[in-house]
């Protein structure tokens, strides 16, 4: 499963909530062969989300094999020595539980969630397969068709999703987040046998995972039981330092015309470079979250809802996001579907008004007040679900965070000010390190 | 020494002009390690050029190490464990001859020129730091002042050339021709001690080399000095092969506005994804040099300076080029520097014009008869110096073509008819595939 890098900003807002740490026990510690285990108590129902996450993502590929992440990723599911392929999702269906994994730039991770008494079981067949995998070549002939298939599905049978791909590779300029998770398309096809077992062999190691228990458990049996199951996994001692090629200076802004029949609406993107939460300095990344909600949030209260979509009508849809969760360098985007008869000229100039006029102004203050009041109400939901709480986590440990930054970021956001919102968009919206992308059905409607 | 990748397209002709094969005795051979050997005879003076070229140049680095190339190039004239840095040029010069070496995207070349008695004294020498360099960290720390100096003067001095760096970088949205050869300034600032040893380790290897004697000399004496001298070098067998991560498709036009208070004339590139020439196909890239000719020569009688410098004189400049010699997809370049009080919005749409026009009627007959023999007359240019059939070979042999695609390329040359060069415009001249840069001194001038 690819996991899409951006959400709307108060999605991601209510993924990481003020109080949560506080309000649940969360115990770390560390096998000896450097696996960090985090558990994660919630005793108010018998279930248990076991998750293991890896430090690598797409972004830790060898240039030219994009995609070998997320193909390993299906590939964990065949056999091992000792398990059948499809055994382990079969066992955890007959165990009425569920299970899935995913892949994302920064990190790739595997999870099950079942009764809290299975979890013995669970640590017994994913810590097998970061070791036994048996891949053979009719596994990666296979399974190389899949992973095509999705490519297929996700990506050339939408004109946007290919659009975004062309994006974000002119969005970086040299780091490896411009390539796709999924991979560019002939890479995929050339993946080989080889080229996922070195990926596997280097970094499903447990010097490279984390474990992160969240549900009905209690710590110390869940040390026990990682002691038994994943401490006895020797560690990967040709681990490289985790460093991908950071961006230049981005001195000219960049533009993308999109042009492809299928379509439907005109619309425009514009992209710009931005600060990633970063180990103890989360505050930039803070203000932005407020940045995203002040500039594109709710239609009716947001500066280019209200300018675009309620005042002049040239909008028919505004938003705005960014991913504040990343190893390095991330994106704040604008988005705007101009109405019929507003071309995407029109449509951007009237987004860079309301833009110019925000910095100029800067964030009003009922709006900083009522967004701060939203963001602490997330909270409830945030509580509500042990998986999200899990993969808060996993998240942060595997781009550069530690387990405090998790626990004082509900605090550091309640704590923005309207002068670190002024101050970030003055910084991040810098056309210099944008890009602006207009997709159209049309060489006509693309003006 | 960064050697540029683009010249004029006349220039690059003139490096790769017909019958000179013909004229001049070419033997190949190969040392039992792996070592290619390519003398070409030229007996009219007592001099010869001796170089190796390694099959690596900066598209070569690994991720995160750009520049390492071009920095090594540099090393390479440090000491030896029988050679004291500098030793060697000052040798070279003693002898009354000259000495250098470049890096560009597929190669890294070295070479002397000197009276062709001193042939077996250049290879005692240059064999030698193929395989004995000893660097101190007193070296890395002196010469990379020396390559951060280097880019300062190169690159960060001119608005020109930090413009065309971002401008390759969304040329090129997965290949490493996007990096700049002298690397990106925060990457050379953390090039150690080991990133050098590594490239060297690997790629300064006989079975990565090619030797290129041309002169005064008989083949079987260069022979049997290249074995005395480079056969004893073990090959090296962890050599990977050689690929790089190619682009997918392109499918969005990009543009970029670049904005320096330095940019006296503001003007506009627009660079186009190109196909170079390959194994056994060259027909395309011979296209490709009549059709920069045809577009953007003199000014007098190409399409674009007859029409926006002689016609309607909205341009005080126009040029055309592209170059056919790259291991991978290459770029094929328009220039439009618009006259005082035409802006570049302006300027581009005349260029859209000519080019619209272009594919509509196809190129002159009397125009292709005319370049066809400027062709040919370059010959005599291209006999007369020995170190430009050196080079000719070298790059050749470093960039994917053999022995025999260098001797085909003149008749190829001769052969391209108008047909080609229209369905080769067609192809090229993709918006999709292109970039559009506006280069000017500030914002109003940017439109």
């Amino acid at each position: 499963m690819i996991r899409p890098v951006l959400a709307r900003a108060l999605l991601l807002a209510a993924l990481a909530l003020p109080g949560v740490a506080r309000a649940t026990e969360v115990t770390t510690g560390q096998l000896d062969n450097g696996m960090q285990v985090v558990v994660i108590e919630d005793h108010r129902a018998p279930v248990v989300v076991h998750m293991v996450w890896y430090r690598s993502g797409s972004a830790d590929e060898p240039a030219g094999e994009s995609g070998v992440a997320h193909f390993l990723e299906h590939l964990l599911f065949k056999a091992t020595d000792t398990m059948a392929a499809g055994e382990l999702s079969a066992t955890v269906a007959a165990n009425g539980g569920s299970d899935n994994a995913f892949t994302n730039h920064d990190y790739t991770a595997y999870y099950q969630r079942v009764a809290a008494d299975r979890l013995e079981l669970m640590m017994r067949m994913e810590s097998d397969r970061m070791n036994n995998l048996r891949l053979t070549q009719s596994d990666i002939d296979t399974e190389r068709q899949v992973i095509l298939e999705e490519r297929n599905q996700r990506t050339e049978n939408s004109a946007g999703a290919l659009a975004r791909e062309q994006m974000m590779a002119a969005q970086y300029l040299n780091h490896r987040y411009g390539v796709p998770v999924i991979g560019w398309r002939h890479e995929m096809e050339s993946l080989t046998l080889g080229d996922a077992l070195d990926f596997y062999d280097l970094y499903y190691s447990p010097n490279n995972a984390i474990l992160v228990v969240a549900g009905d458990v209690e710590p110390q049996a869940v040390m026990d039981l990682a002691r038994r199951y994943y401490g006895v996994i020797p560690a990967e001692d040709n681990l490289p330092p985790r460093e991908r090629g950071q961006e230049p200076p981005q001195l000219a802004e960049r533009r993308l015309i999109f042009v492809d029949a299928r379509v439907s609406n005109p619309y425009l993107v514009r992209s710009y470079l931005a600060p990633e939460r970063d180990h103890g300095a989360q505050q930039e990344a803070a203000a932005l979250v407020y940045l995203a909600e002040l500039l594109g949030g709710s239609p009716f209260t947001s500066a280019l809802g209200v300018a675009l979509q309620i005042d002049s009508q040239t909008a028919v849809r505004t938003s705005a996001a960014n991913d504040g969760a990343s190893l390095d360098d991330t994106t704040f985007e604008l988005v705007v579907v101009p109405s019929e008869g507003v071309s995407l000229d029109e449509g951007e100039a009237a987004l860079d008004a309301v833009l110019a006029d925000f910095l100029a102004t800067g964030p009003d203050a009922a709006q900083m007040e009522r967004i701060r009041t939203q963001l602490r109400a997330g909270e409830i939901y945030a509580l509500d679900n042990v998986q999200n709480l899990a993969e808060r986590y996993g998240a942060a440990l595997t781009q550069g965070l530690e387990v405090e930054d998790v626990q004082a970021w509900p605090d550091i956001l309640q704590s923005v000010t309207a002068d670190q919102v002024r101050a970030a968009a003055a910084r991040v919206l810098d056309r210099r390190q944008s890009v602006t992308l207009w997709v159209a059905a049309s060489q006509e409607e693309a003006r």
